[in-house]
């Protein structure tokens, strides 16, 4: 991260001077105004370029690690058994891609405390530290909550696998699995609570209602409903894009901002968390990388319809029928692909997607413009994030 | 109720004046100043009688009914599945007892907001409604969580009946039982988080650590655990005094009083949430006035024991071998309930009840003295409360 500081600095201004008014940040703040704002707002070439090698996760890896190892003592609870199934994802190696946590710890860098006019004095004082920890939490409660969804889902469908290893309801059965959920999902409540701001309690509160809510669409869905485009988009909302749109917009909160900041952070989780889970939709038909151009189909599978099979079903109309017979009968799985592969069904869900990570980026180009070197380069990795995710094969 | 208030003050004062400087509420006070005193902190037989057929039930009916009505609107989720499941053990005939309605709400009207220095306009202001609003909503929000434990019980145990209809689970099926159960925690607390007091999240999302605390430590005790009185407190505790006496602390929080005062509510709701249950496990030994002095059994056919068990250890260590040997052979419950029998068990566990009791009414006693009839004559509910709880035989 320095390294690539270090070489815009030397492209604009030579060798940077270490202080001015005393302040390193405040000095490359200025030095970089014009560049940054070029490279967020403009296209010339050569800045742009640098700017979209920001790699998102690096730029935050230390943090995710200490909000990874401050989750694993978060989990204790006064019963063992408790501790050791609440904790069973958390612990090294089956931690999964923490984006959740990646996505809100550079959303976090990328609210300007200072505002528009910056202090002469702007070292990280014990407000800042304060801040950061304080939306850290919202990344260690995130995850918590994401957790316990996912231990929640998998006792509702039976699931015996999770990031490779057994899921946590085959290894310790569905009651403590349920409970483990549960003590989750309260712990990372009470976390919220001890922050004093009950804005962003609700917040969260409102995003395990909605997860509830886009599970019980999923599983109650009529045909008509699974038909339904506007069902489907409204289903991902709940179940993929709530949790991380208000979390981002209780970290704008946490960090005094504006109600149209925050709105756009909660944009920017928003079209983020869609965009995600469009394109895995995509990969359940196409596959990943390494399972060579062949999906899982686990979702179709289970009779979940998403929006490749939605635009294949506005192309061919007669696809209805088979949806309407259920996909118990593996012919009419092989039935519904084929219409799937005749139709532009995966292009124009990647369209799709495209042009939320794209509404995604928007919100942060909306962001009010900043002089701070760390803020622009958060905000260009939360852009970068949005290609990245799009883009990704697995 | 006013069919009692005017009848005590007919036999201090005659018919009682309409009005004492303009307000009815300050003239019963001031008028009944030392009859209440009396009853509470002296043995005055006739007065003490009188107070003592203070009905807690009646004293809030109205409450209740408002408080019942309230959930039905509040359990309404966007997808109907889900509101029908969430909604299932609040429509009318099948809530249940209430008795944590009924007790929030008494210790509500228990809570002098006046303080000691009584102003002289104390007509129910804006203020006072406004709080009691909030403090109903605690009783909303109590209820909300306990139905949801009870939900989620169900599925654990797949219990197949409750509050004598189907269990959720039983009618639905496990995955929407799960669901509703987590829709109606989330929903709770974000009613509490409309409150706008973090320390009341809190203490509602550490009431349901317990819980689950408490279900854990059930399901996963080893034979030295099970053999535990202090264990078997704990449990009890986590389980079944934790979220009331939360929630009885936090409608003293909302109504602005001291620590001590809080702690005191806090107390109350413990030692009468033990003494609660430890009569509900004598009764499924003894049996209810329904079912003619046979008790279901239902928790020693699970493995679970209680005190009753507990105490005839105590006197015959030998069941200590019983215990060890499970209760899956229906011999071994017959000889474990032989040495329940020939043991002072139930008369113990009754006399641990009374002793809990006692607390309870002892907290409720230390309260700071008021001279407002309505706070004195919910506190005596309060202890005529402990008293009721401890003798029911259903």
């Amino acid at each position: 991260m320095t390294t690539l500081f270090s070489r815009i600095v030397s492209r604009i201004s030579g060798t940077p001077r270490k202080t001015l008014f005393g302040c390193p940040q405040c000095y490359q703040s200025l030095v970089f105004k014009t560049l940054c704002h070029s490279a967020i707002d403009s296209d010339t070439k050569g800045d742009t370029a640098l700017m979209e090698k920001v790699d998102p996760y690096s730029l935050v890896a230390d943090e995710i690690s200490l909000v990874s190892k401050r989750l694993r003592s978060s989990v204790v609870a006064k019963v063992p058994e408790l501790s050791s199934a609440a904790g069973y994802f958390f612990k090294e190696g089956v931690e999964g891609k923490r984006t959740c946590s990646m996505v809100l710890l550079l959303m976090a860098r990328a609210m300007d405390i200072h505002g528009t006019e910056t202090p002469f004095y702007c070292t990280k004082d014990s407000i800042t530290t304060e801040l950061h920890r304080r939306q850290q939490l919202i990344a260690e409660v995130t995850e918590m909550i994401h957790v316990a969804s996912l231990i929640h889902d998998d006792v509702l469908d039976d699931a015996d696998t999770r990031r490779g290893i057994g899921s946590l309801n085959f290894v310790v059965g569905n009651k403590l699995a349920v409970l483990a959920g549960d003590f989750l999902l309260f712990r990372a409540l009470r976390i919220l609570a001890s922050l004093g701001n009950t804005e962003v309690v609700s917040l969260l509160a409102t995003a395990v209602e909605n997860l509830v809510t886009g599970e019980t669409m999923q599983m109650a869905a009529t045909v008509e409903q699974c038909s339904s485009m506007e069902y489907y988009m409204q289903k991902t909302y709940n179940k993929t894009a709530s949790l991380i749109s208000n979390s981002c917009k209780a970290i704008a909160l946490l960090s005094g901002q504006t109600p149209r900041v925050a709105t756009l952070a909660f944009e920017y989780g928003k079209h983020l968390g869609l965009a995600y889970q469009f394109i895995d939709d995509i990969l359940d038909f196409t596959g990943t990388s390494a399972s060579l151009g062949k999906g899982s189909l686990s979702d179709i599978h289970q009779g979940i319809i998403t929006a490749p099979i939605l635009y294949a079903l506005e192309e061919f109309p007669q696809l209805q029928y088979v949806i309407e017979k259920g996909f118990e009968n593996p012919a009419n799985v092989d039935l519904a692909l084929d219409y799937l592969w005749k139709s532009h069904g995966i292009q124009r869900t990647r369209e799709l997607a495209r042009k939320h990570a794209n509404l995604a980026a928007a919100a942060i180009h909306s962001l009010p413009q900043t002089t701070t070197m760390d803020v622009i380069k958060s905000r260009q990795a939360l852009i970068n994030l949005t290609q990245l995710l799009t883009t990704r094969n697995k």
